[in-house]
């Protein structure tokens, strides 16, 4: 009888074990989902995404494939190597001349799950919307949501468009804000130096019969009382290349304004107001950091310009694609799920100021450069005043003989973009601070070199 | 001893079920991926796409949603409801209007495992490639690479670059074979009736001081020996509206031909020869169907007019979406590896000589109405003679008073696209036979009850 009921008890434990794993086995399939024609390309996107880079490079799904293998890691700069382990050494230059926002990379790494989106085959495949526009209306809606949430920029009862990045907007409010009439002179497109060099590059390159550029906006403070040239000012605020506030110089009747409002977000400046101008050009580059995305937004408050503004975009490229569209929705409702928003605006404005923070206490000491000062001021999205963290530095070589102070960086190995880019003084170089980490690491450590040979200098 | 036997078998027969069970649950685990962070994204993709809309809809993840459930249905044009299940009755005008390529939309959807991308988060969100480009190379390689399948277009020591839908590029071309100085007169841009609407709207919207449009190629004809003014021909093969593989008709050395091909596909026309022209402009909308994508290419000769074409596609937008460039070139990749390439290309034929002989057989009793005619002709790409299968059916209103033939459609309820909107005579009208299934039915409908009207009244 031991035997019988040694027997039993051991067809027993089998029994529950079998009736476990048998449950097991079906509840996986009953509970959780499993992907069917999404599968591959999950599985694609998940791949790619796991090749080891040394976090200093990524790989991507579209990137280049060597011996039919998987795509290669594309590091950063002065890093190489089939991993982009391997420091390229000190000979490498710092690279701080574009302004491509990396920064945030880290941040969507790490919100991989809510900022990823599957485009099926057949998604959108139609020019319109069901409404018959080139606009997604669920977009349209989450934009507005969001500047009301940080409070950057009134949108009620103003007109919203896309464009493909602010780039295309740019030329479109030009076009919109220009006469239209033979018997009107062209219009003067005009910025306060230092400036953004496409406002000028762009408006001359399409070399329109209804607007030239005219230089900048000092030339003309007292010329706008003629009332039969009209002025298109492009205001950049907060300002690049130096993170100024700006406001329109000229006012009068003739006078038009196009506010570039591509920084005006946590990130990089104080919200002292929500903005509420005329013409407002936004874009996802600088709110999200995928400038890669070219999607931009303009807020018009008048009827006409929004017609003309549009009209603009559908006759130039009959609007944004709907892969960018739908993305933007993506990553715009991520932003805005996160932690009730703040999340993506502590991270940016934190790693903005950190960066900020430690180039001007490695340039404290020099007396040969000097960094754009800006005052701490009340920022009512943070609800507290908030110390400076500018997408750029725009440093001045201070002494007489260095007039071209790119060449005295590039002599050290520092890559910026020379002050006469933005129409200043080649006594000026903007130094990008929104690129990957290791590039902000570099440009500190060559600063840090060039200082203690100036120091060195001084003492012998 | 039997019941101690009979347990025995119990328990044997338990253990290797359970053995069994066990093994089918780890294995699953161990062979078959499983999805991490791209699982969300997967799932919502499904859940969208398994939103039923009664074959007449589709519902989109970027779609409106009411009362914050799934997105809502889409329905083709005539047919409403909250599943697109109720035909909305003989009222509801055919609409066969634009040029939207929905009827490739079912292709898709029986290919959604190979055409489906998942975009991360993180996905390029740089400006550039990592050659400092705007322009995919992985991208490009497939372009080169299908041209040299369909036998299309020569690409090898072509450039090649990518627009915002081949709309971008027509300025873009425009403007790199115009004259850059202010000592030459402005080009002229010319093109033979009927011709795309776009090519005149476009030139004339920009209102460039290098260019003008200058009406038809004709008028032109015995005037370009005058060697100060350069001319610009757009030549449209297959043209658009009336199918016809044109030529450019001026030649001489001040001219120069922009080759618009986005039909030169073997959807909707045979393809006698590889094409070999200076300027060449492609695009997917109306290879794979995605209009929406805005993804269009040129082919390009001589290299200082693709660096011109290129400087404005970056001066204008910055190239085009990294998202767009990524779905392009797994489209191609899904057309490439798809059956040896011929599938979509079976597919597309099929469905567009389908229609146009169940078209002209409707037509073929009326004497008030003939479409354009078509040869039969060898396709070096289907190796054999194959009938016609335009894009659009050109109409021509044959009866004397019929001089606004729009309406006369119009009034039957058919809605399509004036002659004059193609610089022609508005005796003629475009009919669209690239639209869904059901546009296409309803147009046959209703051009079936108008003849039947037209031959009722003869007998009357």
């Amino acid at each position: 009888m031991e035997k019988v009921s040694s027997n039993k008890s051991f067809g027993m434990f089998i029994l529950a074990f079998s009736i476990f794993t048998f449950l097991a086995l079906i509840l996986p399939a009953r509970g959780e989902w499993e992907p069917s024609w999404s599968r591959r390309a999950a599985e694609e996107a998940e791949a790619v995404a796991a090749i080891p880079c040394s976090g200093h490079g990524r790989a991507f799904l579209d990137g280049l494939v060597l011996d039919e293998k998987q795509p290669v890691c594309e590091c950063n700069s002065c890093y190489g190597g089939r991993h982009c382990s391997e420091f390229l050494g000190a000979g490498c230059a710092a690279n701080a001349v574009s302004g491509d926002p990396i920064f945030l990379e880290p941040y969507w790494m790490k919100h991989a799950a809510s900022s990823a989106v599957l485009v099926s085959g057949w998604h959108r495949m139609s020019y319109t919307y069901s409404d018959g526009s080139y606009i997604s209306q669920v977009l349209e809606k989450h934009i507005r949501k969001l500047h009301a949430h940080v409070g950057n920029a009134i949108t009620d009862g103003r007109y919203i468009i896309f464009g493909v990045g602010s780039t295309q907007l740019l030329n479109a409010a030009v076009h919109a804000l220009s006469p239209h009439t033979s018997s009107e002179p062209p219009a003067k497109v005009i910025a306060s130096a230092p400036f953004y060099a496409s406002y000028r590059t762009q408006t001359e390159f399409f070399n329109a019969v209804d607007y030239k550029f005219a230089g900048d906006t000092s030339l003309w403070k007292n010329n706008t009382s003629d009332n039969t040239t009209k002025f298109i000012e492009f205001v950049t605020s907060p300002n690049n290349p130096d993170g100024k506030l700006n406001k329109a110089i000229l006012h009068g009747p003739n006078v038009k304004a196009i506010y570039d409002h591509a920084y005006y977000w946590p990130h990089f400046t104080a919200i002292p107001a929500p903005a509420d101008e005329d013409v407002m050009l936004f874009t996802i580059s600088k709110l999200t950091g995928h400038a890669g995305s070219r999607f931009g937004w303009a807020v018009i408050k008048d009827e006409a310009v929004y017609q003309r503004m549009l009209e603009y975009v559908q006759v130039s490229t009959k609007g944004v694609p709907r892969e960018t569209q739908l993305r933007a929705l993506k990553l715009l409702n991520a932003v805005l799920e996160e932690g009730e928003a703040k999340e993506i605006f502590k991270f940016a404005y934190k790693t903005m100021r950190n960066r900020w923070e430690r180039l001007n206490s490695t340039l404290s000491m020099s007396k040969r450069f000097s960094l754009q000062k800006i005052a701490p001021q009340f920022c009512s999205f943070f609800q507290k005043i908030r110390v400076p963290s500018p997408a750029y530095a725009w440093l001045k070589c201070e002494r007489q003989e260095d007039k071209d102070c790119y060449s005295v960086l590039k002599a050290a190995n520092i890559d910026g973009s020379a002050g006469g880019n933005f129409s200043a003084e080649d006594r000026y170089v903007r130094l990008s601070l929104i690129k990957s980490q290791d590039d902000f690491e570099i440009l500190l450590d060559k600063f840090t070199k060039l200082l203690d040979e100036e120091n060195g200098a001084r003492y012998i």
